[in-house]
């Protein structure tokens, strides 16, 4: 039983990437290849928390590094990420989670992997089309018939229905290493507390009341 | 009314763009942009012939160029691009389809193309899953789940029904410049004749009792 983990660096991916070493990681035949992402996120800092996280969880580590054809104030430089554009946050990368799923079933055929897994919700979220689960469900038929595969592969979205909080929790239940994890759009030197990932972070540590150790470093 | 048009530079993209030039192309909102991918293929040469496609239909043209993970006798140099491999052939590029799609649904969304129109069809090719009419329809779903936009985007296969003797019937009606085609997988300074590409080209012409003009130049 392999498996393809989308490890973006952020605080859901490696929190999927936990349930995904406990599922797999310690049987006889557990083989879990962690795929990152350079598509020129003004956040490329995660891209170095998603390297630690594979290192800690004692995976291969795979970047691709490629380019998102629709604008996005993530991918640019200047435009403010929080200002609402076409109904949603500008951080919305058109075609993202399109692309890199298609990256990944391209890798899970190369690799023998029958599982792709990643932190999507769409809860404590800011509303992107292709984190909901109508996208997923159609996205794994769709993969399905491109590849023409047996057995199939599925698409695994373990935190889907979780709140922000639930995730934190289901996070320190499997030891999650928060400190190396990132979140922050802004990619400073420290979290800005004022993007859309950082709110909603911010507020899944607060519910349960504890300190994000990330903000403690 | 915008639409994307994957114009690989072979004989099948042609004719779709052909069909799409009629469809679109002459109205007063007729806009159409041309898709190529350079993702190492074996026959690189098709983008030079997907590039004067686009002059002659007056399209810009845009390139991307990509890595497609999963190996094929296609993007290597040694293979046997006809030997079967997992009950295909090797020509096979495993999630092909399904990552230009998605850079496709990308584009469509920046250039607000409603339309994305490509030359697949099924009946004499070469078995890939990736070409079928459940793949297209499934895609379609996927791509306005992963983007949400309103009006819709829809995947044109004005081909997906024709044996290659039709396309090529329906090619002549639209004079599409049959010159300006290249098919075979080889990429050398004259077609193989042998692959996969060469062979169905050259059955639809037979059939109709024409010279590919490909083949006198």
């Amino acid at each position: 039983m392999k498996a393809i983990i989308l490890l973006s660096g952020g605080l859901d991916s490696a929190v999927a990437a936990a349930w995904a070493k406990r599922k797999w990681g310690r049987g006889l035949y557990g083989d879990c290849l962690a795929l990152c992402f350079d598509y020129g996120q003004r956040h490329r800092k995660e891209i170095t928390f998603s390297k630690r996280l594979a290192e800690y969880f004692g995976w291969y580590w795979n970047l691709l590094i490629i380019k998102i054809p629709a604008q996005s104030a993530l991918t640019g430089l200047s435009e403010d990420v929080n200002q609402i554009v076409r109904g949603l946050p500008a951080s919305f990368v058109p075609g993202r989670n399109l692309i890199f799923l298609s990256y990944a079933a391209s890798v899970a055929y190369n690799y023998g992997a029958t599982s792709i897994v990643g932190g999507w919700n769409f809860l404590d979220y800011s509303g992107y089309p292709d984190c909901r689960p109508g996208f997923l469900k159609s996205m794994e038929v769709t993969l399905n018939y491109a590849l023409g595969v047996s057995p199939t592969i599925s698409i695994s979205s373990p935190l889907i229905n979780l709140y922000k909080k639930e995730i934190i929790l289901k996070g320190q239940e499997l030891k999650v290493p928060f400190d190396l994890t990132w979140s922050c759009y802004e990619g400073g030197d420290k979290p800005c507390g004022v993007c859309g990932s950082c709110k909603f972070r911010a507020k899944g540590f607060e519910e349960i009341g504890i300190k994000d150790p990330l903000l403690e470093v």
